[in-house]
């Protein structure tokens, strides 16, 4: 689970970093908003489900690792930010932390006493709320909020296939994995081809 | 408490999918706004006393009875949204919700050991602060932030009237009901005769 | 601890009242920024790390006080606040806030038992968030996220210079003084100057 959720932690964080650098922000701009993007998701379910110390301020080697990424980030070319494989790499790991952090979030509010159906809500939360803060604060419309391709049924669907495996009795490992997979991967196909709700 | 916390549930997840619809949002969209918009106001607060598990969190129907509705909601065709009457019941359903949650906010606040003032301003931000959420995702300025008919100020004397009665004797139920139309007539008077503070 | 939480807390709202008032909001608007300005910081601070009661709300006269100045300012002709000297008091009155506001939030995260960096860090979240409310909220580009004069910068510094003063030994009421010193004349050197981070 802490594997899971320091990769989920670096997914978002450059994720946020890109974001940053592309609105011209300097590097208290760029570490700020790549703290609450990584920060964020798991912020607010801890606070909703009342779970302390939050993960963050518990292992505080992570908001060290982000202050030397948002420097090199910081120190990188605005021109870099620009290229669009800069633009896909952003999208692979908005989905990658969009799948790790709703399978983390959902195992944790169940583990905290959560029934089946509220683990599943604040699986999507922690896998949601760190873009709104990105997007808000670069003053983009948040992806969750737009009609759009899938964003937060991907991470509904995610979060429903790990706690159903559970239930069925499959162990933790390979249900989480599963359940990241079927995130990222419902994802990655509808910003392909462009799927979204038919209602 | 339980049948008023119900109601005003349900009157701002009816203005928050109003809204939401009205701006063209898929259902999960207006899943989330109607969400927001009904459970913003108590979770702010509980989180501000320190008052766990949160509401919605402890009664799981909530989150079910509002995917129900957002179903049938996202159904609808959008012409229905911009129907007047439409927008008449939007502002009866969001007074309703202001008084219901105004007064259930300050009762929770004073029995969690809030003083007199604090339980006051408690019920006030449990009132108006699921209508912030729903109105700054939906891109409009805060009914509380215009300079316009009275808001807040209803919630206001909601709570001091309530409040008030409970230290003069009155009995809580009778309290409460007189609260509520306290602050659910003095808003629809005001927006009937656009009233608004002289200062 | 308390009479600089109490100066931070008065320096604050006022630069909320002058915000709002700018932007001709009514007594009800202009209450309510104020007082998210001068308790948005220690607030998200206590969220953070589960520190109950809020201070807020456990001393109620702050609320009550600012209540009193709400009413002064509201009465107070528009043209007042367009004035360059008000301009001046605000910029002065801002890293003032910033300064107490984020050596009482350092001192406060490290007594709660956050390690030296992350009681920083909420050093610096103390100081910054109120003014990202009253920003948000006024419609303004909030200061932090501007590529612009110092800002969080000097929060970060002053927050270090205090903890590293209390761990070299120096004695609590010089550090803080020295760290509020720092924040402030630095905020202030970098707006007179136009100093920026070079990247």
């Amino acid at each position: 689970m802490t594997l899971i959720e320091l990769l989920g932690v670096l997914a978002f964080a450059f994720t946020g970093i890109i974001e940053a650098r592309k609105k011209g922000m300097d590097l208290i701009g760029v570490y700020g908003v790549s703290m609450m993007t990584a920060f964020g998701g798991g912020t607010i379910r801890d606070l909703l489900i009342g779970h302390y110390p939050l993960f963050w301020i518990a292992h505080s080697n992570y908001v060290l690792i982000l202050l030397g990424f948002a420097i090199v980030a910081a120190l990188i070319k605005a021109e870099f930010y620009e290229n669009p494989h800069v633009n896909q790499a952003f999208e692979v790991l908005d989905a990658l932390g969009l799948g790790l952090f709703a399978t983390v979030g959902a195992s944790i509010a169940q583990q905290n006493g959560c029934d089946f159906y509220i683990s599943v809500l604040l699986g999507v939360v922690t896998g949601v709320f760190g873009g709104i803060l990105r997007d808000t604060i670069c003053n983009e419309i948040p992806n969750v909020f737009k009609r759009n391709e899938l964003y937060a049924t991907c991470a509904f669907l995610g979060s429903t296939v790990l706690l159903g495996g559970l239930q069925l009795g499959v162990d933790v490992l390979h249900a989480t994995l599963v359940g990241i997979a079927v995130t990222v991967l419902l994802r990655l196909v509808s910003v392909k081809y462009r799927i979204k709700l038919p209602f």
